[in-house]
């Protein structure tokens, strides 16, 4: 099923709105066109909702939000929610400032979504307004591991049945659920904790695997958690001595380049429950 | 001729102040380093004017404008045409929001420009008011080819006439043209297309191309479109197996700052009509 | 020393709240992230102070500036100043605009920083309203060069002791100074030039630095500095026939993700007046 969800994302091409931060936007818009997509960023109120209109999808990211864009992601939401096109949501940093958790709460509150995804805490300050947010990474105590899984995942399973969509959660393992089913992927290496952005790109990812399969949003959106943490594994292998954090970033995004629909299927690694 | 015109670049490393998107904005940077040119970025109203006032050229790129840097593209623009400065105009998605396209209007009516590069449905937009940009990518049917080539070249020839400068119209095939005369340009890869930016690039460095040598400013765009087409020839070779989007952005880079001016008189793939 | 100062902010893995231009961002979290450290970026007045709170360090960086993020800076560093946190100030552009240099007087008089980094025309430009800038680089005429090194040092010693934190300018020869003390530093390599952001990276650094070793601001400060020379000649000796200043890029930023505190005192080289 993977297969045919790449398949797919590369066939159709689908044109993504993104409103996103200015610290790992390039990567975003490369990691689009890596895996087939075509992104394009517009951010002012006046342009919004229109490019909106135009596009297929929206990836909303709320990472150096501002006051004017918050009012865009505002817009732009309503008019893609209006369409029936997909929206993905990426809480950067919920939890870590007031008018974060706040912006992430008023754009829950006036636009479906059909992905939200985020780290442990972001996605625990979204379910409960709580949770600790150190920096945009996930606070170590709040971590996905093999440990607290379980429970993590029926958690996760809860908040997408609130939130009416599928929720992916990312840490060192993955939890992608909607209210019913539960994905636990494995994919991934450690080392794409050091590339600014990783999440980012995810998210912009999931905004064309859903978009390009439209009615499969849990399977479109583990697939591509599935195919962003493979990339990382391809990346990481090809890692030589003198390589860092730079490198890498470029080898994850080289590897959505070239995977290919077969070793997506053959790589990834995840149950269902 | 070619050659002189990079050498130029190399010697006079002309200033270049850019008002551009921030999606692209540091692979811009890097490019004016790579082709010995020096950038300057500076969007906010109270210093742009001043900013084009010390360097010797600028370039206005409008993806991702909002309504606080349209006042300074404006400002920008009217100060260098002031100065004499060469000003060139990306005209980013033109076509694709009415902000876009009346922004594009707005600085084609108050600002003269020494250079207009856009793709093909960008430049209709400016042109006609009609076209559909698909993203910020040329629409297909849009697209350059060798079959439009002739029809192409006159159309671009003709609004170069109108607009008063050079028109650079980046495709499969590009064409460069004043009101007399057309490039007709073959380098390049259609890989290109899968690094974000490459336009932005392409923009930045006419930019540098023209400033260094006012005197010809066709030929200096025409120059400028070839080094890159060129470039992406070069890193194209370059490119390993395991390479992908992300590496083929670095390696056109590296090709700008590594061309001699031989290489670009050697390279240049172009007729004139 | 230096290799205790890099341990540090390996151990105690700083978080930076940066204000930054959007032209390097992205370089600066890599850069970060590579050194040990933990970035976030926010710019917004509603959640600055706030975001300063949650961190360790703030990284004040004046490039891209506008009339939003000026407001948003003051807060933040008040912020950080209350709560005796290390501020750093990266004076992009200063002398080039009236804009950037008022921002930087108002910076300079409503916040104590612990550091503040930049080249010789802009540290010029803050001691006495003169200098001139070329760009965002130092101005030829200004260089520091071994010839105007005695006395260049003398003007950053009185400088620091005038702004009350340590001061460094950076250039051919590096000089960090306290009102006591001056480090000369001659690592580095004249490539870095052609890298866009290197002197914004290098300022995040020091903020990380300067925040995993408070007790020692001057030897943190030029920690920082002999880190990113040194990296900067790693980066180097990897550079291939092909490479040019976009690889060059990612082999800094990589090299500081490999280098070892026993490389750091190894390879360290200055000189203590």
């Amino acid at each position: 099923m993977f297969e045919k969800i790449l398949e797919n994302v590369r066939q159709k091409s689908p044109l993504i709105h993104c409103i996103t931060n200015y610290v790992t936007v390039n990567d975003c818009a490369n990691m689009l066109l890596a895996c087939g997509a075509s992104p394009i960023m517009a951010d002012d109120l006046e342009e919004a909702a229109e490019i909106t209109g135009i596009c297929q999808g929206l990836n909303i990211n709320i990472g150096t939000l501002n006051h004017n864009t918050i009012l865009s992601m505002l817009a732009a939401g309503k008019e893609a929610n209006r369409r029936g096109h997909p929206v993905v949501l990426d809480p950067v940093g919920a939890g870590a400032s007031r008018l974060r958790t706040e912006t992430a709460f008023r754009l829950m509150k006036e636009i479906r979504f059909k992905v939200i995804r985020g780290n442990i805490s972001e996605i625990k300050t979204l379910a409960s307004g709580s949770g600790t947010t150190r920096g945009v990474d996930a606070d170590v105590a709040d971590g996905v591991t093999e440990d607290t899984l379980k429970e993590t995942a029926t958690f996760v399973r809860k908040f997408a049945a609130q939130s009416g969509g599928v929720v992916a959660v990312t840490g060192a393992v993955d939890i992608v659920a909607d209210k019913e089913r539960v994905f636990c992927i494995r994919n991934g290496h450690p080392m794409m904790g050091a590339v600014t952005g990783t999440g980012c790109q995810l998210s912009a990812l999931t905004a064309a695997f859903v978009t390009a399969n439209p009615d499969t949003p849990l399977e479109a959106a583990a697939a591509a958690v599935c195919a962003m943490g493979l990339c990382g594994q391809t990346g990481q292998k090809r890692m030589g001595e003198r390589d860092g954090n730079a490198s890498y970033r470029n080898y994850i995004i080289d590897a959505m380049y070239r995977l290919t629909p077969e070793e997506l299927k053959e790589g990834a690694d995840y149950e269902v429950f």
